[in-house]
């Protein structure tokens, strides 16, 4: 059973206007879903980045994989690695810390270990979470992810069903209707969009409305080391964590010798090469996992025994994206016993919009782990082709909340730290 | 398919008399072989310590394996981890550095996780090095394994075909005899045994009669911080690694921190708990991984990710061991893209004894990775009983080379370091 073809679409969806510390998404988010076919019908999936220079880079590597056994993930690897040479492609949005060669080829890398270990569970009527040991849960718990938002995207006359968020009352009410609807039992608030102390307001206005809720607040970097140390201060006993407050190592190592709860990171700690000097400066109490970019689910689970190894806490970290993504996370974090904190998605803020025939639900604020072979979802062709006809017409290539932002607001610079 | 049954057999096999810092092999060496049946003949395989101590322990945990999905070795270590409570069982010989609950649990759970990867490969027609990501290579290297050794042992009338080896000319013969018969590429000389510099002398003996073949020597802890050095600088340039020339984190950083050479260890990192301050010290640059202490072969993977991680290179250490072990270190040495320097084995020391219908052969210093479902081999029912049968006579029950040692030399003491 060899890799025989590889189909790369790349799709983009709706997008709600959420706000972050590098500007506003646009109204389309992109993404590639990723078919590996062996004959017979059968087809391993993966989804990535739809970014151009990323979706060339899975170009580059997708002619290599022909011939591939899907259990030869090594081979995989070196495959991937020797098709891109050495290429350093950062995101345009770097909401996802610092790129690097290593990073590149771990991020292109990813979507197809996902679909191989897909492949791998359907040849052997297997779950992948039992390849990657075994569940030790049957349910993978999500927190409410919250954003300040516009009513809608400016240039579009409709609003969304989730309204405007710009003070605490907003944040609060769209706190509401995702716990309600969702049943999620922890809070995220992506900050680092108004002065801080105004987003210590929303979390005291969420503490108040949701009394036994973990919270968490992640102003993407954009504050000093002195203002997180502040925010650090007015916030102790808040926060179950404080993630990525200001950028670097060094920054984050500073805040962390003082802060009263843990830090954690999707910006400083991102790729292996950054775990070393990271733990030892002590940089972070929690290591927010992402698959897409760490290297895809074998090498997340390596990362989470590296934190186990060295006392560190595991969470799950997520761009939008859709359901492919979201049963790879469930497999994964419904087989690490390190994964103690409940993991982001932004799958809410797609409206239900997939690629999938029956994409997995979030019920009482967790996703079950499928039990069916593979990932247990399915490509549905008709909405595969759809979402790809979104991208050919709307006429982003590249995700940039700044520019996107500065089409508003003509003063707008991405600075980090701002405050 | 769940696990219906398990079966442990204690045996042993004859050793000869190898000398080491800790005194002399006794005539007998023992393992135990793990069987894990599933019904329908279908039986998964494993190998581990045979002493009285580890046994009772693999007696406690194996009632508590009924009825497990061999693909749940997330689940198996949680049920051996329940089954043992918090116990510290080291070895009495400490060969493998210090003991603690997390290395006497990871001790117990390897047997059991390699027959579980041996039932898998079985129920998927897979080789077990598919199951950990697939073959990096075709072969894996092992060392030839040098040891001073007696004659014959003392109470026995019949001399071993390795004859004695207590001098640099013996030592070279017994270089000449193994590398010739097993076309080994490298050499370990294990030391700790006579004063240092006869040591050195008979490094630079092998030298000079191998002089394209890499060289270790492993004087198990027998030195101080200060002869280690004095040796490291008198063999410098002529040795590979210098293998735990001292005891402890500490005397090892010291010594690596001058010491011309790598220093690697299988004494004083030897479990998750000693890397963070064992690399932290920058106390090796080489970790013998050992699948027996480690948890198996899916830790070993997760322990060689770490050792790349941070920058450290990666071997394989040995016990005296039989062919399923052999088997288990093959396909994990195959699928480790880390494992750069030959293996050790202390196959040719147990004179093609074994419990498989047939072992796996080292041929040009190497093992070829088996591409037959699970490890690849099979046990045979009758060598297993007759093992047994010596387990059963020989009157050992627990590995102890200084009590032994002190039969022949009443005023033997271990001592580490010793000069």
């Amino acid at each position: 059973m060899r890799i025989s073809e590889v189909v790369l679409t790349p799709i983009a969806f709706p997008d709600p206007p959420l706000l972050n510390s590098a500007g506003v998404h646009q109204p389309w988010a992109l993404r590639t879903i990723v078919e590996l076919r062996c004959g017979d019908g059968l087809t391993g999936i993966g989804e990535t980045y739809g970014d151009a220079p990323h979706l060339r880079l899975l170009e580059t590597a997708a002619p290599h994989l022909v011939g591939l056994d899907p259990f030869d993930t090594n081979g995989l690897l070196s495959r991937v690695r020797q098709a891109l040479g050495v290429v350093d492609v950062p995101d345009r949005h770097g909401l996802t810390g610092g790129s690097s060669p290593q990073k590149t080829v771990l991020r292109v890398f990813s979507p197809f270990e996902v679909a191989c270990l897909d492949l791998q569970g359907k040849l052997i009527g297997r779950p992948v979470v039992d390849l990657l040991g075994g569940k030790v849960r049957d349910e993978v718990a999500f927190s409410a992810y919250l954003f300040y938002k516009w009513a809608k995207h400016p240039a579009d006359g409709s609003p969304d069903e989730y309204g405007e968020a710009l003070d605490p009352p907003g944040i609060v009410a769209q706190a509401r209707h995702l716990v309600d609807r969702y049943g999620f039992r922890s809070i995220k608030l992506k900050g680092g969009v108004f002065p801080p102390h105004e987003e210590v307001e929303a979390i005291r206005a969420l503490r108040a409305e949701f009394p036994g809720l973990p919270l968490r607040l992640d102003p993407n970097a954009a504050w000093s080391v002195p203002t997180s140390l502040e925010i650090a201060e007015q916030t102790a006993g808040l926060l179950e964590y404080l993630e990525d407050p200001t950028p670097g190592i060094d920054g984050m190592a500073q805040v962390a010798r003082e802060a009263p709860m843990p830090l954690a990171t999707n910006m400083c700690v991102v790729s292996p090469d950054d775990l070393a000097p990271g733990f030892a400066a002590g940089c972070v109490g929690v290591v927010l996992a992402d698959h897409h970019y760490w290297g895809g689910l074998r090498r997340s689970a390596e990362l989470a025994a590296i934190c186990r190894t060295w006392g560190v806490g595991v969470s799950m970290h997520s761009n939008s994206h859709l359901g492919i993504s979201l049963a790879a996370m469930t497999h994964l974090g419904g087989a690490l016993p390190e994964l103690t904190y409940a993991a982001d998605t932004h799958t809410p803020w797609q409206y239900g919009v997939d690629v999938l025939t029956e994409p997995l639900s979030i019920v009482d604020g967790t996703v079950r782990v499928p039990g069916k072979p593979g990932l247990g979802v399915d490509l549905d062709p008709d909405a595969l082709a759809r979402l790809h006809e979104n991208y050919l017409r709307c006429g982003i290539t590249e995700r940039d909340d700044t520019s996107y932002m500065r089409t508003f607001d003509p003063t707008y610079e991405r600075r980090r730290p701002r405050w």
